[in-house]
Formats: structure tokens, sequence, C-alpha cells
């Protein structure tokens, strides 16, 4: 085991991958746009919160700061390069939506628009934006859930039915081996 | 697809999982502890960031609060009872490290216990606590790392080595697939 102490920066910061590579969408501004966000964290049960960390160097950024809403979308590996391509080019100089052919879903609970292939989406009040170093967390409020019911067993996804997009870092992505066990509370 | 307007709580709300199920380290008031933290996130590279979210129920919460510092250790699937178990009793009521016979690694960078059995971990030293809804998310500036190098491959975990523990959501524990595929920027 090897052990690095950090004064400024780690040699690589991946450790606590593999995460979802989920979807943020949002319109403000007359522009409507996506980015994958790895750094995506429940937050709350009771009002359900639910926040994503986007840095200030991101088109998105902007978008996040004069909505009111946004929304985040869970995809299948199968839609790796898709997920992957959004994270390769900015909204400031490429309208995504046109440029990659992209399905725009709206938003029933809230007027936001949702990237189209999920098998799970979220639509989001912005209730908070909490600067935190070189990014900051928006945090969001469900109020609307998408779920394709086919992808869920009791209530949790089944790596079985849909294959969970991960990322590792380094724009490596994989998904969740089909073998899971359930371990009774003790 | 089902959608779900969402007045009050979702009926469930493990659409984004599976997460990694780490472990939070803590000591304070004379008394050392660990509990499971799915609710773990990135928050910024400069300064490195790295945040959990515990529900003040939690005996942790309390610990956290009077902590000037913290671990979080990422763990194989192997240990995934260890991992359970560590979260279906308190604190408050049993000594879990004598009670469960637990392996405590002391920290390098920061005076803090880590729980052995990890492939990698965090030394977080504590620069904010945010309440948010019924959790709080304690953040901490990364002050050690450890690293299993033949855990990393090319600065990513490699699924074919270590099988990190993955959280779906009532008790499903899961690990990601070994295969994976690294997309290029474009």
């Amino acid at each position: 085991m090897e052990f690095q102490r950090v004064e400024e920066k780690p040699r690589h910061f991946n450790h606590f991958y593999p995460a979802i590579a989920a979807v943020i969408g949002v319109e403000a501004e007359g522009r409507v746009n996506f980015m994958p966000a790895v750094w995506n964290v429940g937050l709350s049960f009771d009002p359900p919160l639910f926040g994503v960390s986007v840095s200030p160097k991101r088109f998105t950024h902007g978008l996040l700061e004069a909505a009111s809403a946004f929304s985040v979308t869970f995809h299948p590996y199968e839609q790796a390069e898709r997920v992957q391509r959004l994270g390769s080019v900015s909204g400031c100089e490429v309208d995504k939506v046109a440029a990659f052919g992209l399905e725009v879903v709206r938003g029933r609970a809230l007027d936001v628009p949702l990237l189209g292939g999920f098998y799970a989406a979220y639509e989001l009040e912005k209730t908070a934006a909490w600067p935190a170093g070189d990014h900051t967390l928006f945090v969001g409020r469900l109020r609307g859930v998408w779920e394709d019911p086919a992808a869920f067993t009791a209530e949790a996804l089944d790596p079985a039915r849909v294959r969970a997009l991960l990322y590792f870092g380094r724009y490596r992505y994989g998904y969740p081996a089909s073998e899971t066990r359930v371990l009774g509370k003790r």
C-alpha cells in the first residue's frame, strides 16, 4: 500500500470511482445544454435533494446559475460514446443538440430539458448553489421522477436488465456486473 | 417509461445508484467509529475536496461535528458483509471496533482512524459542514491518499484487479464488470 501526503494536489483524484456518469440538462438564456456529471450525489431524503458539482469553467455553470431548475438523467452503457461526446465540447462553442442530433424530452413537473435515452431521470428545482473550491455544488429538490419500470426490481436497479454507465476516470467507462447480493439488516 | 410527480417524497430514491459504498472513519470524544457512506462525492480538484452526506440521526454525525478530520476508505466487494454490518448498528450502542474485531489503521497525514482492508483511502481535514434537508454534507480537504498500486492501471481503478463495492439500494450490493472501454477526447 502506497501513501502520499497531499500538500497541493494528489497524483490523481480517481480513487472514489467508478461513479454513475449522469447527464445534467438545463435551459436558460435561450439555450438548451447537456453535460455529463460524474460528481453527483444524494443529499437528503425528506425533502428529496440531489446535487451535481460543476466547474465555473463550464458553459453549463452559467446556465445553472441563471436557471431555476435542471434535470439529471441516467443512461445505459450503450450510450457511453454519446455521454463522453457531451463532455468533450463546450456548449459555448457548439449547440450540442443540433450538432449531435440529440433527442430532447421536455419535463413534466418542471420546464426543463432532459436528454433522451435514459432509464431514469430527475426533474429538479434548484434550491442552492454552494461554491466549494474550484467547483459549485448545485442542489435541486426532486419534483419529478422518470423510471423505466423494467429496469428496477424491488425498487433497486437490476444490473441484469440495464447496464448503468459507470465512469472510472481517465475516459474509462464500464458498467456493473449482473451479479448482486442482498444483505439483510442485522 | 413511468413518470411520477413528486410533492413530498418519491416512491424510492435509488435511481442514481449504484454508488461506491465507502466507509467514513472518525474519532472524537474518545470514540472511534465507522459507518458506510454511499452518499459521497468529489467536490473540487484544486484544492482537492471530497464530501460525505450524513444524517444527524447517526452517531457518526456528532463525532464528525466534534472532529477536525475524518477518513474515507474504499473496500472491495468481498468485504460487503463487513460494510453492511457497520451500517446496521449504531456506534451509540455498540463499540463497532471491539464488537466486530475491526482492524484500525492510523492516519499518517492526520490523526484519523481508517478501517483496514481498503484498496484506497483518503485522510481529510474537515473544512465545512453544510446542512441540506435531513442530512449534512461534511466537506474535507484531502491531506493524505492511500492506494494499492496493483488496483490502479493508468491512474484509474482496474475492475479486473479489484471489485469495488457498489450499492444499489435496498441492501443490494454488487461490483463493476471487468470489461471497460476508454473513449478518447473528441
